[in-house]
């Protein structure tokens, strides 16, 4: 007994085909035409995309930030993800500073073990870098944590210095990993904001001036150089600007392995927003900030062309009453971050491809099949193929909705995009062929999401 | 009444996965597991690649060249090209001199009606541009001939000056058509080649000099200034040199919409042919020349970054005694090109694949997918999907042979590759599918090949 | 006996220091303190600037234009230059087609000797090519004339093709000369023409629209490239683009030995002028036409940076009434030029020096040393040296004046810069140690100006 | 009474003319012929070149390495400068952690004190920034030391983060002067050095792998980078890299007012010098290291092409005997740094003048006038004007001699340029107007140079 999604136009980074797909068990069965068996479920499809499932490659749950902890935890993180029709997150564990990696990894499985809604695996965040970290990690990336993150930012907290992020470029490239970095200028970033706080600039519209689009692009160049000189890969984690992007495709064209990563604030939202009340400014403080229109623009057409190669979300949410507001006398008190995972795919829809910028197979491709090849996935995530997880997504490209947060299922206050109009919405969402969400109903009984071992990369995939 | 391929790994430019496929009439009815129905074939294709047919968008059947014509017409051409595992071939019909579009067109229908082996459509060459012509082309296009050429080289004999072209640039944009165009300065070419006339350097040697790379990346940043001045889009076709890729690549950033075709012989060989015995080297004057082995490396890196879209042949076969020994005395009367069409997809997987240089994903997308999209025949032909045409490639990766032009299918008296061993062979070959070829034997009793009526570039396919 | 200038501030390219300047005969004498002797002349300077006299290397005088001349000959011509500054032109003398380049030199002999009022000497313009002429260079640069032109535009008069012009290119690298080049692609020009001529545009507006940017930016890039393949100098004449000049950077950067000229009005005007009412437009007509506010501040920016190396004026004057009247109907047939060379140092110095935009050291350099070194003057003009001719010209930086045609010298019934406020004016001119203009008025009986025989370029000057 | 330096080939930045020079007291009097008067002695400088006395704005003497100081004091460093033909010569200072800036100051004071041959000035090194130091910045550039130096290297000695450098230079920028930037990073070398220490790779050959040109080119970028955003004027030392001077360029091309020092060095000897002998190789020890052959040959083309600025020394003496070998076992112990002071312009007439690379004209530029203009010193030093200091170096160009450590000036045991055959030598040195140095013997009884107050920079000079 199966299940027949009849009728659809089938999507993939090729595009889309109509044709039928048929579940069996938690995979897909088979592509093609008239392929209902005895005892299958069909599915009338019609007028419907049939997408796999969207992948969404940062988010952080449950993260501790001070004495507070983010809006969602991994419970309604997850069900956010898969109301908006992402089927699978990988989010970023952390070894803070005195810890061991296992100590990291051990604690985030803690925090979401038998609460997710759908699949999961983990980065490593690395803030504490020492002869027994590099001792651990072999064994951190066998055991299924191939994709490891360092800061260049974050003065004091989080941020490693040069010889220890190029010695782990290095040793990821030889275990078969991948880096990925969040790339800021730390030390600029922190004596800007001390210059501000001189000048008694604190309030939230100065959080983009403390970090501005060159300590951006400056990391950027700092950390291809270091992964060109080492020929180690390399993943840039939310490019907001057009110069870092310049960059990014110099060191691609030049046969370097780098991957670029936007997410969807960078690409819908700009820096006027910080010019709003400063409660309401507050809201759009993550880092790296919004941008202006021109990166806005650059960067779509650096997704259309290719050079972008995955939209995610650093979905980090927090309250604006009693989280953000804590910082409305000093924006460098306000936690970072912007909730998006559950509005990834219909406003990247909506703007995107309705908008006229990127073609449906670029659409697909960075919300799904994209980061699943990058993060060792690929082809049971990310695409549907025979033999595919059947991780479906029924999406109606005509259905015209209004976003709100008053009716949203992360759980946080506000959202980004209140108000926004969009054109395309997520109807039913099967997880390893299972239907998990149907017409914003959470089906089964329990948290059906089960934790991933990730691959390492390979030559040939 | 359909055929299961069994148990191959049907490869996609997104990779490959194990799955069956199974054929309907002429059509892919569906790709998965256990699909056999009754009264189905089942072919078992264990350990073999099953591809889409490849799509060779650049040849010259039956083309005159002077007194005499090319060593491969019609039949002997697209059943060379059957046997390598290519089931659409896209000719050059040309517009001489004189002639209508019209004229130009139903020449090459006479010339090919009923000797076709595959599926076939025409690109048109322009070499006489005026009023009328300009009148003649909304129909042609919509005609099912979307795709024309035009040359930069030649002169006084097929190139245009950049005024025509532009204005053919701006026509096409306009029609939803495409231009192919040969990127060499003509001017330059003539007055080198003249020089060499000069100085009493005529011997097969002296061909590249008269063609340095130069004079193609030359020609290349013109095209592509006028086509981004116009906002059309541009199809440049054999690219040879480093040079000229640079500037693609930086067009491509730019956001213009340019594709670049190289063919497997710029990739494979270089300039090192010409100092060979004037007999042997006279076997490698085309146009534009075989380059330095720096090209070469570069143009294999474009290929697996991206930048370069098409691998086609150029196949345009001359025989060395009766063609090319013509010229021995005088490069300039050497009949230029190379035959190809054979031996495309055995080299490329290869020299790219198997060597290393190309994941196989890439292979497909530059032999097949690729050029059907970008000429109007996608998703029928160029992808192995429900409803496609079912024009399938049995592939045996791990097959080692070696190339012999005393046994192959087209009709010339040499191949470039003479005795390179090959790891990579076509089995079987179905045309839309019925079984065409199968190890070494031509299968069914009448050419096969149709005529393919094809559509225009529009925005989103 | 000589003449001391006494207490002015000696320019050169290297700033300017405040010494006397003595002259003795035709030459200087010596520069420094307390130099006068018994007989002398002293010249009291404070306050002024003293200049060496500004070399113009780009004029028109007395150039047939269809059945009329310019507005200037040599005579009123040289004058306009003297009363502005410049002791030096160099004009382009032309062989127009069917003739020798013997019979071009000739000609401009005869309309100059004995009519001009500085010193001058010749480029040739060759439009012709052919074996007759090709045995004819050596003997012109040993004859003096060393630097020639070839045009890239005027398609059917002028224009030549680029094999013609790379043959060029590599006889003058031979002969130490150097080639003028004019890069606009005449092919576009003529067929763009064409175009608005037959949509019905042809008022003096659309002028600029038949040879936008990218037609010289391309033109500029081909000869470039044509340049460095056979490692000849080049030398670009009224460079008016940004993306021109971007091509030369990066030539220069890479070692190639090639210069950009630019012309005052590039500098001052821009494409708002073609928008005035059509009488009024058609004065500003000339190729290349005036560009954006972009591209005169990019030009100003490549000038200070040392990337332009000389502004000259093309000056090329035609009277509103008689001349440029004859197109109202047609663009096309608006004679191509603009007057200048009277406001070259004044114009360049008000809106340069007293502007901000340039350093003093610049603007000497660009008015009169670096074109006489490029064309083989220097150290006899071009500077102020114990040796060199003593071409002087005392400059008051604070004078402000208004321009007007009514009150100027060359023989045109209107200035590109009429009613402009200009701060600095010149007060005298030395030509070889004589005064031959002083606060408007001519001195000396007849018109002192030598030709002269200039020398080759050799490795070091 | 004065004296005329008759008959020499006096030089310039524009090249050089054969005329006399006559001195009186301490300044230039006179440029021209026939200028002695009564009571002058008369020089004949027939054959000879006149120079303006070198500047080199790059010197370490007397300064502290751990329990030593270099070899070469103020006294010996600058009797060498004088016979090498360098009149002026710009010290280091250094404030040390926990120094203020007048201490660093002070004490570079007493140790020059009186013991100086030729002019001297002092940057000053700031190695500990705090508000103290910000606070005391304005006075000590309004005292004559406009300049000043940070290290990006030298991780816990000297490197300071790049938030205090980029204050620094946003302070230096309104004050008027400039920031000279040590670009190299030092986390990478630092980690890069314990890596080679871990390995058990630590002989005098390791020392270029511990700080490889990326490591240089990423610090030139960051610090291009920071400079651009503030719109700081900077200044970067001993450039060693093509890669670097590629982004020196760049930035320079966007209209920054960046200047590249190189030195004598990095133009003329190679990596290759670490494959000597232990003992051998440690003499060649420096920061940056000696680089490839590619890097030295685009050195010269950058400096011939007015990319690179000033070609300095940072003479910073250490002997084989007694320093140098202290690091035999560990690279990291060996101080770093080359005598070069003494062959500054011998061995750049001869390799670069003499060896057909750079013109006359460029040599007096980066030896003499460039270092003058930037450094506050102008027209004082760097040129021969009337009123300029006589400064001057009567050097015979066809001079040709061996260089030998054992007959050279500066007190160091050895020089990198043993051996080696130079054409082109120091004839005489007149210092203020006071012959100085003749033919190998220093004239005058008492150490003649004076301290030099210099100005900021300001627009115009």
């Amino acid at each position: 007994m199966g299940i027949v999604l009849k009728g659809g136009l089938v999507a993939s980074p090729s595009g889309a085909a109509r044709m039928d797909l048929r579940i069996e068990g938690e995979q897909v069965h088979s592509l093609g035409f008239d392929l209902e068996r005895e005892g299958d479920e069909v599915v009338d499809c019609g007028g419907m995309l049939i997408l796999p499932g969207g992948v969404d490659p940062h988010t952080h749950f449950d993260l501790p930030a001070g004495d507070f902890r983010t809006a969602d935890d991994f419970k309604s993180g997850t069900m956010a993800a898969l109301a908006g029709g992402t089927t699978t997150i990988i989010d970023y564990a952390t070894q803070f500073k005195g810890e061991s990696l296992r100590q990291g990894i051990e604690e985030w499985h803690r925090l979401s073990r038998g609460k997710c809604h759908c699949d999961y695996g983990f980065h490593l965040a690395v803030t504490d870098w020492n002869d027994e970290v590099e001792r651990e990690l072999p064994q951190v990336v066998k055991g299924g944590i191939p994709s490891f993150k360092m800061y260049m930012a974050y003065k004091g907290l989080l941020q490693l210095d040069d010889g220890s992020i190029m010695r782990m470029m290095e040793l990821l490239r030889d275990l078969g990993g991948v880096l990925c970095l969040h790339c800021e200028n730390g030390d600029l970033v922190s004596s800007m904001g001390e210059r501000l706080a001189r000048e008694g600039r604190l309030s939230p519209r100065y959080h983009p001036l403390s970090r501005p689009s060159f300590v951006e692009s400056e990391a950027v160049f700092r950390a291809l150089t270091m992964a060109e000189a080492v020929q180690a890969p390399l993943y840039v984690v939310h490019v907001s600007s057009a110069k870092s992007m310049e960059h990014i495709r110099a060191f691609k064209e030049r046969g370097n392995q780098v991957w670029a990563e936007t997410c969807v604030q960078y690409l819908t939202l700009d820096e006027g927003r910080y010019l709003l009340p400063d409660g309401d400014a507050s809201a759009y403080v993550c880092s790296p900030p919004l941008r202006s229109r021109g990166d806005v623009e650059a960067l779509w057409m650096d997704l259309e062309g290719g050079y972008v190669d995955v939209v995610a979300t650093d979905h980090c949410s927090f309250n604006l009453i009693g989280h953000k507001d804590r910082g409305l006398k000093d924006f460098r008190r306000i936690p970072n971050g912007l909730p998006g995972v559950e509005h990834r795919l219909s406003i990247l829809y909506s703007e995107g491809v309705e908008g006229g910028r990127i073609s449906l197979g670029t659409f697909v491709n960075v919300v799904s099949t994209s980061p699943a090849k990058i993060f060792g996935l690929y082809p049971r995530k990310g695409i549907l193929l025979p033999g595919s997880d059947a991780d479906v997504v029924v999406f109606d490209p005509n259905s015209r909705w209004t976003v709100r947060a008053s009716q949203q299922v992360q759980r946080v206050d506000y959202t980004p995009y209140e108000g926004w109009s969009v054109t395309g919405r997520v109807v039913s969402v099967y997880l390893r062929g299972s239907r998990a969400y149907h017409r914003g109903v959470f089906e089964g009984q329990e948290p059906a999401g089960q934790y991933l071992l990730r691959r390492g990369r390979k030559e040939e995939e």
